[in-house]
């Protein structure tokens, strides 16, 4: 293990097609945006449709109430992330999506592939971010 | 693991001393800010430093030149997320930092705690996010 984490770290960008790849399985991510007092993060259980990202929250939840505040514009910016490292080699990659993120409608939700949600109680409020930017970087040692 | 994971969950708000205490050991750890084209995230090394976290980036990073960019007013909203999940407990938790991240002075880095990164190249970039408001929520089953 420590020959592993003392061999020469190498980051390498990934192209859209592998950070796709990399976040198919889905699980959990943490989405970004501004809810009017500044950058903030939440992680949310997703799944990944096309070139975008699924999630549920609650109704009463903080990320919802601030996303539906922006309803009339329908769109909001922000940030999905997902990452995986491993503390022990200290390899790892994370993938950036970035783009606008609307509140499903019924009619959207009927076709939408299901996300199941880890944690309790109702999450009746169903989000998509539609990638417009795709990143992600690769972490390994050679 | 099934019955684990069909176990009733539960989510609960942690205070602030256990979100200090869950993060103290560092790692990796997420940086949340907008970068002039809306909210980006970027995983970073972190250590803690009383109730601020500390982080690293490359001069040349972009994370570092947004920041950089916000120098003259010193400061930039942004906010840190650390989180632990359990793809098969379906268990976890997650802690959120939100206040200004500045760049640390020559002098400052001197008193500051080291942090290692685990990519490559220089991380001379040297940022601290003082925490106004700390936050965390743990998922578990019962």
């Amino acid at each position: 293990m420590a020959s592993e984490s003392a061999a020469r770290p190498v980051l390498e960008e990934l192209d859209r097609a592998e950070c796709l790849r990399l976040i198919a399985p889905g699980g959990i991510g943490r989405v970004a945006y501004d809810d009017g007092e500044g950058p903030t993060v939440v992680p949310v259980n997703y799944v990944v449709d096309g070139e975008s990202v699924i999630f549920r929250t609650s109704e009463s939840a903080r990320l919802n109430r601030s996303l539906l505040a922006l309803v009339p514009s329908g769109q909001v910016r922000a940030a999905f992330e997902i990452d995986r490292f491993d503390p022990v080699t200290r390899e790892g990659w994370s993938v950036l999506l970035r783009g606008g993120a609307h509140a499903l409608s019924d009619e959207e939700r009927e076709s939408a592939i299901r996300v199941e949600p880890w944690a309790p109680g109702e999450r009746g409020a169903w989000f998509c971010l539609a990638a417009t930017e795709i990143s992600g970087r690769r972490l390994h040692r050679s």
